[in-house]
């Protein structure tokens, strides 16, 4: 990612935008085919002084001024006339879209199979512990037990919708940018459409209804679906690393030599690839900001909303990239410590039963009477640090209606974490039919 | 909107949850049918005290458990027995999240039906104006001649992709929420998908693959989409406050007493409803960041990120609604000066025009040397103060190829905003044809 | 604070400034003391309709329009030559900015105290608590044992500043706006200047360089310091909700009926106060983008940047109050659980005090050797499970040098604590002695 | 700037600190004189292997421990027993905050030394065209005339104070950061402070009342005041941009082949200093946002707080700078052009005089009725296009009392600009008196 929105990597893009531009012209019969051939032979960063170009640009105002002025520099070079029809009719938002555009595919193409392949880990864990009871915590206190499937069957729902929106947003921004010095190609006369549709083919990019240099919903939303990966990977990055802490010990990022670890405090096992999915979750909401603030873009070219984009939009592909890499190193790496979920559970002196076994007296008791004697004998258990299944089966209303083995059974883990397996069996099993 | 993001509006978004749930509890036998039809019979917010809910929700965390508490006393006042199933199975979270969903649905049903409206009317408007000639402006400068329907176009292309935008995002937060105490359902036993079903089928909402209460990619992805939407009014803002400026000129917003006027300086005309969705361009960024860094919330119940959700998304709605209503007004009784917008391009004395000249010498000259021959004479004109058109028709180079009447042709404007008149009609045209 | 930031309140301070406006133009004989007197009598809003108030504010672009229009009609009613006295000289944003100066000191003054009064709650309990042993915590993972007066120290460190902040933003904000149609006072002559002063004087406000009418640093700065309050309340809000988790179970906020208690699970208690701080926390950072982003406003009076600021202040101080009220409630009744905090440590196995036997070996064997002979050892103990001195007594290598008593005394809480306690009672001294 | 914030300057920062702390803790006595001469001569960047240092920071976490790791090699290299003091009792989170403190000393010094330059290059501006009549702008229209002076000494004020708020938040931000493990210092044993003493004097720092590892308001301050000054560069270029339109074209950013230059468009001269600003001004926020949504820190060390700063406060401080190089520019060359100013004014036939007029009329008319006498004249002005002057002398009511010279008086435009006039000559003396 980091090489894609690199320096070099927009430089690239710009130039194959221009390589594709003439070589669209030629069929176009805009420029002759001899020029397209030079262009788009000299079309490459490698032999480009990048230095020089950082430097020009800042008084240019853009990057593509530059860029554009040494292609030229080059095919003159090699033909004279041909050097003309270097940018033939384009403006330099043209070549910085439409070069960005094409970053924008190569990005979201290498996140997405990233994204997929952990897609498949998570449904792998969730699979194997559909069924491995784990205390579900709301307002970070413990609630009632769950099953570390279901846990993660949430991060697979929010990570699959977010790889889904990310595709979608990339599809919806892989769209050909020209239209000239002011949007309406009149620099291209009658060849306008015809060109923009042979430049299209040749990127394989599609057509816009019109130009949009100040329509910027699609680069917008293509960020906003970025921070949205971003967003489910520091999700899970907040589950896994509360799950870390010395108390709780029910997951570990996996552990290596130097990874996280202190010399001095031999405890202690730092959950780094959390901290980098944290830190990106925090940071990505303000640059997605960035590009809203930046839509109302004056005219037919922005003044300094445009501008404002160029850095934001590839720092958010390289911040979800970063994280990416750091949460499918933990995800495929992850510890976990189904014994120590079981005593987290346990320590609570079956208070987390108590919905079950509600549901065990009802059926004689009625539900609301039922439910009364549970939140009573609750109260007692919590009050005289007793477990809730002693309190009840001291209870003659209780026993008159549960033998000892009934309520040991309403007691059971297994049976009270049933719903949540149910839950994730189902989730999978439509995930594998491809619904 | 404010009356559907209104206290009431949401105290009532509350209780058409509980209500359903109590009928979709009876159909599949969860709770009598007799107290499902007594639950459903009081959930209606005009007769409750919003006031000591308010004051209630402050100790208790939440609005839903007071609303809750107080369905429960005033069912128990007809039936005690009924009162028990009151929100049966359920978390708050559960009916605040349902109820948010439904707050949604007809904030995004009536911000999307406005929309549509406007489209209609720049519709229109750009057809009207396909051929009117207006200066194409980029960086703040005047650049060359487009026509404003060309501008009309651009506005309609980003308002409608946000329209559309606009209902996927409300279709997609379609959703059920019912997860009980920790997202697992427990509560409900076997019978928690059969519930879920019917609910979404008495609310006309979809069932989530699992319980979604941490995983809020589908609220953040509405927020997003209406500030889309507010994005694509600010950018409209922006263009006709600029053309408004005393010394350009060319649009108005509809002028009546009392509206942006000032009694001691009469030559004013303020653009109050720009004013509007511009502000609203400024403050809806931030909010959507407000929801993006509220998603990595902990583990089944989130604390401080979903409560942070609370008032931004409504808050979100709301600006978009006066915003909407403010650019309606000014977009349906917009003043179109066109024969300002002819003069100012007549202003430049030519220059405007000096692409056109070019492609007039290019098929004697070859392209390269008419723009050559252009560029230079374009120099002379705005060193010398001359026009463009007698730079050109002293040179012998020039005049040796065109007559003085093909170079009037080349400098007439009509001509050269024909590109600009291609790209409207053909995009309108798409659209008719409902491409 | 909802009362300084209501609507009534924002009229009111509008009303403020025009009656002590015409006071000032009465004493610098700008216009009839008479006059002065009557406008200074109709300036309240309690004869106001708010209702038409907000109505016209829609057509009229802000609200002070149809606020001085109605004050106006009523002082008319009076005399109709003092009418014309009305707002004499002054524009709408002379109006609005002044009156929103005057809420900001009374909603600065109000915080202040409030935050004054939390950091005398907080110095309290450091001092209760300097010696107090408790986990020192990093990346979420036990580190060194510290004391809760510290943690306690350092939120209060963080409050002191932030309302020190907060009175030095507002005091810099008290400043007079009064600059008339542009900014340059020139419709009132010679007596721009005068008026100011006398403005100033009335209000106790500050006399400005020259207008401010879009220098808006000294709004934006009031602003983030809010933010920063609320920050510093949300990381304390941070703290207490994570050590209420029920595996660490060291502080809870206070219990009473009704507050974050569920009936049906008994053993949860709800941080509700730090849910409202965190909320706060997540949305401030937001609303101060809105201020900056608001800025650059244009020429002499802004077009969006202007308006966005109208309900993001009030937005910024409302929250901050909400959060200031719940937090010090939180902290005044503040649960320690001292004996769980050292059951925390002791649950380590003697880790935690590696450093502190590290510390006790150091004379004999040299700090360097003495490290690696303690980092063996706790790798062992972590291994196998044993508590470190346990290990290192095992150790002839070490009971060479150390004795039993020695060793435990190495191994002793309270000793392994004293430098937490001397920062906190250091600290606590000079702020006693006012340094 | 850009190389004060590269990862070499960030690594000597942290090299910095290591070198002071060892030389601290050998006048304290900690560690021996002779390591700390060594461990300070290998403290230099030039020789570390970066790549590798990227490459482990992955994996530890943070860039202080391969920093670290690798300073200790190079020690051992010359003496092994040195090595183990490298670093002695401090921890990461030391080395990285007190050397971001550095990093922004320098920034901020160097930031507020070009802030300074340009302050005086406004004041020379606003001095020179202080009785410059030009255009007030209100809702970006044109109002009144006020002098160019007068908008110079509006940006000068902002500047100004953004200037001062730096140079206290760098101030404010230049402590020591030193606690060990988990801020208690506990490693140093009683010589903590003594060690923080000496070290904050090494730095020429300031010593905290406690180690502030949580405690982050200094940084977001400073953070925030980075922000301020973008902002005020912001508005002086949206002001810059907007006199530069061609329409208007009052003011244009100095010309230089390529720069802001279009060949194919000879007319435009694009404001690139000023889009450099205006993009940073929307950049800005977003960071600021990042800074204070990081606050609420968890216990003694952040995760995912503290690291979302590392990229974000440098970005601030690069962008800031880029911005003020840019502004610099366009100050110092800025090309004024008066006579257009004049005319824009002149275009307005006399409405822009209304207010003098009325002055005028007052002492024989009363205000009031002078008010009401040119407001109508006003609106006949507009209605028939005649200048307001003509049409107030065909009115006999005025010709009674005011005599044809006496009416050209009063739209004298020398005359109407006094009041401008009069409040710059004051701000710049009383700035000259050090007021």
């Amino acid at each position: 990612m980091h090489e894609i929105f690199s320096e070099p990597g927009r430089v690239q893009a710009i130039l194959d935008f221009e390589s594709a531009l003439a070589v669209a012209q030629a069929r176009t019969g805009v420029i002759p085919s001899g020029a397209a051939a030079i262009i788009a032979r000299h079309a490459s960063v490698d032999r480009f002084d990048l230095d020089m170009i950082r430097a020009d640009a800042e008084n240019a105002g853009n990057i593509a001024i530059p860029v554009v002025r040494e292609l030229r520099r080059r095919v003159a070079g090699e033909d004279a006339a041909a050097a003309d029809y270097v940018h033939w009719g384009a403006t330099s938002q043209d070549a910085m879209d439409t070069g960005l555009v094409l970053q924008i595919r190569r990005g979201a193409s290498s996140l997405g199979s990233d994204a997929t392949q952990l897609c498949d880990s998570l449904f792998r864990l969730a699979e194997r512990h559909a069924a491995t009871p784990v205390l579900g915590r709301t307002w970070l206190q413990a609630a009632v037990p769950i099953t570390f499937g279901l846990v993660v069957a949430g991060w697979l729902d929010g990570l699959e919708r977010a790889t889904d929106r990310l595709s979608r947003a990339a599809a919806d921004a892989s769209v050909v940018q020209l239209g000239g010095a002011a949007g309406s190609l009149s620099s291209l006369g009658e060849k306008g459409s015809a060109v923009t549709a042979a430049l299209a083919t040749e990127l394989q990019l599609q057509v816009p209804a019109i130009p949009w240099h100040t329509q910027r919903d699609r680069i917008t939303a293509m960020g906003a679906s970025v921070a949205m990966l971003i967003a489910a990977l520091a999700k899970m990055a907040r589950d896994i690393s509360l799950s870390m802490q010395t108390e709780i010990d029910e997951l570990s990022e996996p552990v290596s030599p130097g990874r996280g670890t202190s010399s001095s405090m031999p405890h202690k096992h730092n959950p780094v690839a959390c901290a980098v999915a944290l830190a990106a979750g925090l940071r990505a909401p303000a640059l997605v900001a960035v590009l809203f603030g930046a839509m109302p873009q004056e005219y037919q070219r922005g003044l300094g909303g445009w501008q404002a984009e160029w850095s934001t939009l590839p720092e958010l592909f390289t911040i979800a990239a970063d994280s990416m890499r750091h949460m499918s190193t933990a995800v495929g790496g992850l510890v976990v410590k189904a014994p120590r979920m079981r005593q987290n559970i346990e320590a609570l002196q079956g208070l987390a039963m108590a919905e079950q076994a509600t549901l065990a007296l009802a059926p004689s008791l009625g539900r609301v009477l039922a439910h009364n004697v549970v939140e009573a004998a609750s109260g007692k258990a919590v009050e005289q640090h007793r477990h809730l299944r002693d309190v009840l089966g001291a209870d003659p209303e209780v026993t008159k209606h549960l033998s000892a083995a009934a309520l040991d059974e309403a007691f059971a883990l297994d049976a009270s974490i049933k719903a949540s397996e149910r839950l994730v069996r189902r989730m999978l099993a439509e995930r594998r039919a491809g619904v």
